[in-house]
This record gives C-alpha cells, structure tokens and sequence, in this order.
C-alpha cells in the first residue's frame, strides 16, 4: 500500500503547522539537501510541450530514496478556471522499486518555491534588507511574500500585477494574518521595484516578456526570478545578467529553461550548492547586484517530499491499493483472478485495505 | 479530482471482463495507436539505476492526451516476497496538462505486454504456428500463454523455468481455466524450444544470460524476446540476432535496452509500426527466422491507459483530490488556508469529496 496525501490532507496540515512553519522547515530539509549535492543523481528535467504548455518529468535519486514530480505549465489555464500550475509526485525506495508516498505537489511546489527562493536569498541578498518588490501576485505570490517575511525579516513588500484584482487577493489573504507585515500597492513594475532591497518576479506568461530592465536596477539589489522558467519564457532583460552574479540550481537545465537561455552558453553561472556549501562567496560587495535565476530543481520536491513523510504522514494518513501485495510474487496471474470475497489465507493475497478520505 | 483505477478495482475487471478479452481489446488498441505512430511526441524512457535494479519514467503525448508510466525492475525482489516489477501510471490532457486518470499499472503491464507480444506475432510467426516455447514461467508467463492461445491459436505449450515450483504454478493457475490449451512440462530450455513454432523468452535475471543459443533455433521459428530490457540485461546469443530478421518497438530505446545492445550501431533493425502498417514484410519465407527484440515502449502504456479509460472506469470510480479544485485559480493560498468545515458556496472551493475503496 502506498501512502497518499491528497489536496485536504495537505491543507489540514498547512491549517495546523502554519505556512510559515511549513516553509522555515522544508527550506531547511532543501538545505541540508544541497549540502550533499554530489549523492545526487540528477538529470535535467524531461519536457513535453504543446502549443498552450509544457508537461514535465523531475527525477531524481540519492541512492537510497528516488522521487519524481509531475508538473504542468499552462499559463493560459486560469481563463478556464484552472490553475496555471498543478503538480503530483511520488517518493519510492531504491533498494526495491516500489514507490512508498503518492502526494500532491500543487500547495507543496508553491511551498518549497517559496522555502527555495528566500534560502538563496538568505546567502545572497544584503543582510539589511527589508523591502521587497513582489511582482506578479498569482497562486505562488502569498507564499513568496510569507517566506521572505519568515525567513529574512522582509517587512515592506510593494505589490504590482497587469490584473490588480489578484494584488487585492493577495491583500485579503495576508493583511490580517500577517500584520507585521507592511502591503503596498504599486501602480508599475517600475514603481514597485524602485528602492526595494530584494525583487521578485513570478509572474506567468509564456513569452521572454521583460518583467525587469536594466534601469530600474539599483546598486546592491537582489533579483529573485521565479517565473522565467521554460524555454521562451524569461522575465529578465539580457544586460540585467551581465552586470550581475548569477547563481542558478543545476546548470544544464538552467541553460535550457533559466533567464540565461538568453546568454552564450559560456556565460558564467554560479550552482546554488557552492553557495550554501560556502565554496563560493554569494555576495562581493552592498552594491553588487545578485540574481538568483530560479527555475526549480527536483531536488527541492525530493527534499519537499521528504518534509511530507516526516511532518505530514500520520496513523491515519489514506492508503492506496496502488501496488499490489501478494505472497507469491511470481504469481501475479493468480493475484489478478482471485477470489474478491475469500479471506487471505486461502487466497495468500494481502485483503484489500479500503482506502479512506 | 482525478479517477483512480487500483488493483483491487483491476481485479474486479480482469474478473468480469475475462483476461483474454482484456488482451485482445488491448492489441487492437495498441495496433491503432502504432499505425499512427508519426502522432506521438517519443523519447526512450529515463531510468535510474541502482546495483539491484532500474526505476524508470516512460512518458509519451498524441498531442490530445499525454501519458507516462512509472516502472521499477528489480530481479531480486522475489527474495523478500515482492514484485520483480511493479507500475503505475497517469493520463494527462495535453490541452491543460491536468491528470485524468492514476492507475495501477503492475497487471496492465502484463496484460500490454502480452498484448504486444501477440499483436508482432501475428504479423511475424508462420500462420501455422501452432505451438509454442515459454520460457521464464514467472509473474508474466501466464499473461504471454493466454495472449498467444486466444490471438493466434496456439494451443500447445512448452514450459520452462529454472524454478519448478513456477512452472506448477503456471499450470496450477491455467489447466482448468483453459481446456484446449494442452501444458507440457520441460526438463530444459532445449527440450522446450525443440520443434516449437514460437519461442518466447520471459526470464528476469538482470545479467546478460544466453537462454537461447544459435543451436536450438530452427528455421522458421519466431522469437518473442520479451525478458531482455534493460542495459545489461539480454536473453539471446547474438548469433541468433544475425541470423534473424529483427524488429524492434522504437529503436533509439531498444539499441539501449534490447537484445540488440549486443549488436553494432549499424546492425540493421526494423521498427514495429513499419510492420503494422505493412511498409514493410515481416516474414519474406516460411524457413526465416524472425525476432521481436521487445523491451515495452511508452505507446503500448499509453493504450493501455486508453483501454482502461474506455472498459475499466466507471460511474462509481474512485476520485482522487490530487489537484486542487478552485473557483479563483490564482488564489491557491486561500485554497490552502480555506476553512475545510464551511461549504463550497462560501469559499469557491469545491468540496472535498470522500475517497472510497
């Protein structure tokens, strides 16, 4: 049987843990995961596209667990009512095959995005900082604004997105749980981003759609790009990166999907690893401008999907009859065409275990 | 939320349905899908290795609908009462990159593979072939007997195994189920092979293990070569291979994976829907010897996927909540934080519904 953590389980635990907890947490679990970097086997991700979006494999092993998400891109999704983003995964032992954790990923992935981002912002971003611009205030945005508050001390956040109804979801939902926290609505990118510490975007259009351009960047700012994520889909214009350090998670997918699509391929990036390993330094000066040019790696689901098993799984948790149990393994035939209605003893077949909500 | 086939749902079908049935729906299934082969966006699977076994991500899309299957093959799982392979998979719409349907895929493997295997054969065995070899008599083999007795008539087999006590079971789990199909135990692989018309290899040790030498292949005989299917992990003396006409599923996965690894890059093959299509012959004299070099291609799952969609779903389906149903698609953090006890009309959530077994 394996264990499943659907929609409802996952909010009952995001309701009892708080988000902000969630995210302080599996941003350490991500940590201590790209501390051991090198255990990882590690591939890019495998892509499908279509005219309207992308579907994607994210596989990954340390050996002794493997996980893989599924994720979609669709940005044109929400004019239907459906989320741009939506998302599934699987952890399994390595030793046997068999997969031992089906679980959502659509609340974990904006979860352990956010977790990420503020981690690499932690390294890289001015100790100082406090002011964030947050552009584009989709699904991922409150989650984005809670991690930076939580885990960097950000208390000023300035808000712009092309559809203001989405600043003001993002304001109903944070003013009040967060009141520490200072929301502002900016009337431009432009507006928003001028003296801000740190700057956000995760916004979604599938096009290289320059979110950000080279004037609105101060001396010792931190870019934290979230939404250019696929091929053909960047946020950052060109000469942003080259005035910039860059660090991106695992370069030969960040090649292909990052901001730096846009470069030669022997633009210099820094791997995330370094910097938390400490092998190299994240930040030279106050006024150097840093860019962490985040796609999301499967490392981080790998690290999320450990957090669920550890924080989320319960006695109660449901199973699921995915896998089938047998006492004679070589006998799958005879599993298949057994008696439904017979107890497992005389059938040698595992009852089957009603799965529960 | 996403409809869920389990084992025990499986079981209830395979039950109903009959498994001879099940295979022959589908082949047709497969065969449509092959004969359209220039629709499907391919790519041979992704597969982690460890020392004991592989798991592995087949994914492959029409352009309409997007499948892929998780797939682990561990040899030694036996040992501890488990599975050699085990599966599962999900449909996708392209249009929205949202799951349609998870399902077990450990039986349907079995049923697709048989499927398969029988579909090639009766485009490559002699149309006289009325007995057959089976060797390996473990979780597939009775799968493979049942496919060739109801697709091509076959209606005597040779059984081996290195374990006896498979080979009982097969006949245990077969004799009283089919009647006309006439069951013969073999001292050895050379006393099963001798005088057949079809031999097929479904043998799971993961070494490059010779089963079949050049000295027991008669002319005319066909080989459906279905146990190796991984790097390092071929059944066939290579000999065999250059003696024989070769088709392979889909030949950048196969010259990997295949029996054909064995063989220089340029060691003519033909792909499978050449042969559905009748572009090409797949038997030019009754003394050829022929090969089906099968390792299991992501089309086949993908009609599977089909099928199980088509005949296996119902109105009392079990429902996943693996995506988030929402009125405002970008608002996913008041989704998450949402109050699970108010009702739907209040929070734009759709209301959880129960999972049932």
């Amino acid at each position: 049987m394996v264990s499943y953590i659907g929609t409802r389980e996952l909010q009952k635990h995001l309701q009892q843990a708080r988000p902000e907890t969630a995210i302080s947490r599996m941003a350490e679990m991500i940590r201590e995961d790209y501390l051991r970097w090198s255990q990882f086997d590690k591939t890019p991700r495998v892509a499908s596209h279509s005219e309207v979006g992308v579907i994607e494999l994210m596989p990954i092993s340390d050996g002794t667990h493997y996980s893989f998400k599924y994720v979609n891109g669709h940005p044109k999704n929400t004019h239907a009512g459906l989320l741009t983003v939506t998302a599934f995964g699987v952890l399994a032992d390595v030793d046997t095959g068999y997969p031992r954790l089906l679980s959502e990923l659509t609340l974990t992935t904006a979860l352990r995005t956010a977790a990420t981002s503020a981690l690499a912002a932690r390294y890289m971003a001015r100790p100082d900082s406090r002011s964030m611009a947050l552009i584009g205030n989709g699904a991922q945005s409150e989650f984005q604004a809670i991690a930076f508050h939580t885990m960097l001390g950000i208390n000023e956040i300035r808000l712009f997105d092309v559809d203001p109804a989405a600043t003001e979801k993002l304001i109903r939902n944070l003013s009040s749980r967060y009141p520490s926290l200072r929301l502002i609505r900016a009337a431009s990118t432009a507006e928003a981003v001028r003296g801000a510490d740190i700057v956000t975007t995760v916004t979604a259009d599938k096009t290289n759609a320059t979110i950000l351009t080279p004037d609105m960047i101060e001396p010792g700012m931190h870019i934290n790009g979230v939404g250019g994520d696929c091929p053909g889909k960047t946020e950052l214009h060109a000469d942003i990166l080259h005035q910039a350090f860059v660090v991106v998670e695992y370069e030969p997918q960040s090649r292909i999907e990052g901001e730096v699509q846009q470069m030669p391929a022997d633009f210099p990036v820094t791997e995330f690893w370094r910097i938390v390993n400490g092998s190299v330094a994240a930040r030279q000066s106050a006024a150097q401008v840093t860019v962490f040019d985040s796609v999301g790696f499967a490392l981080e689901d790998f690290s999320a999907m450990r957090y669920l098993e550890k924080f989320v799984l319960h006695r109660d948790t449901p199973m699921l009859d995915l896998i089938p149990e047998m006492m004679d393994p070589k006998d799958l035939f005879g599993m298949g065409m057994a008696d439904l209605n017979i107890s497992s003893e005389k059938t040698g077949i595992a009852p089957a275990v009603p799965i529960h909500a």
